[in-house]
């Protein structure tokens, strides 16, 4: 399985009144984080991907997390991005936010590669490429730095 | 068990280049709409609270998000909120989103009610006060315009 | 000229750890205000008006706020918009942010009302229907609860 | 002087159903690139420069932009971030945004080194350290990946 891991440094802006981050943010981060894997693997950005693939992204159907460790502004946490699971058109990306050595927040992704139905003008999923799904599957870490 | 109702038009500035919300948007939403079930069964606001109960605010712990129909800018929503599960100082929020009669979103959350503990110095959970609970368990259905 | 003008309650997640609104959510506001303004005199949405006007928007040029008092959370706030200078396809939005009687902060934004060229493909200023120049130089005061 | 030059990959959550920079996504850029080039001459994060100097921050006293060129989504921009006019205790921050060698945006900001007053509990500016000052004006370029 690939992971991608990125340090990201905590701005003021991502903070709330409590000096920690607001956990919205938290959810840009991880879609930015999903993006840079798929980058990773492609070898091309997001809008490139939407063109080669006839798609219209990959539009997120269901996700979580769980927070163990608030962060504050100034500090650098790192997330740790793979995609676990990979249906035919469906597949989950698991985010693992580190402070250091302690795991602060996981959180994942249920989302779908799709495309709009020239007849009905809905999306629906369409199968993953095997390129992408072989590069997301082979065993390798990637670290980046900031998102 | 109190519902708070709340009617949100999709602003330009939440759609993605999709045209659709960018869902990480939703979550803002949503704690503005859990600030606003609290204000409404207390009579007073989250900064009131946090000086008359003592505590920090009521993080979160785990939140989860099930999208089954996007919205675009210019459309309404409505946002129901409610507080089903209260235990001593954690309880858990649900937000149903509404596209006319259709379910757009579910939504859960899991908070603790929470104070600086004076020996530590770090957030520990605190007991709900009654009268919180109490009205938030009362039978009743509040409908408000925008958050 | 018409003033339209709106309450805003100030959220938690507008609020950076100072406990004062992160200055970038006022521009966020203001793009709701100035939206705001243009559906109260057309009596449709952004989106009806791209539809009807052939239109892809009124992108920003120019913009600036002139920040007096600072906005905690909780607090409520009132924007009196207005266009005070329309041109032939260009014109001026005014922000004016009020705290009870206060005036808290002063912005401006100078947009262009545009439709795609055919030819080059690129944004081009068109002239602002005159049903809409008239409306927004009415006199004419609208208040209105909330973004 | 000193100039502070980072390299930004736009985002999908930072574009709009235009496809472009959501315009106050660019003042929550420049917020950071403001604290990136202070980090950059000090050696401290904001947090430690808070903590060392007193101050509670540096407040935006007024600001703006002119956007010339739009930039999409996966487009890379590059900031380049300097201090051009330096006071007692306000100072003027200068941003200009570059796609390639073209000048996409210009911004400024005006900011004052501010601390408490322990007298009326009110912000008010305090001389910005010399250290500080020097290093501001000192002609230097540094070039940073990402923000």
């Amino acid at each position: 399985m690939f992971v991608n891991k990125i340090s990201v440094e905590i701005s003021w802006g991502d903070c709330d009144p409590a000096g920690i981050v607001y956990y919205p943010q938290y959810f840009r981060m991880f879609d930015s984080c999903t993006a840079a894997i798929f980058r990773m693997v492609t070898g091309i950005d997001k809008r490139a991907m939407i063109e080669r693939y006839g798609i219209v992204g990959f539009p997120m159907v269901d996700t979580g997390a769980r927070f163990y460790i608030p962060s504050r502004f100034g500090e650098e946490i790192q997330v740790h991005t793979s995609v676990p699971k990979i249906g035919r058109s469906s597949f989950e990306v698991s985010h693992r936010v580190f402070r250091g050595e302690d795991l602060a927040i996981e959180a994942f992704e249920k989302r779908v590669w799709s495309a709009i139905d020239q007849e009905s003008g809905r999306l629906r999923g369409i199968p993953l490429p095997p390129e992408i799904v072989s590069a997301l599957s082979t065993p390798s870490i990637h670290e980046g730095v900031s998102s």
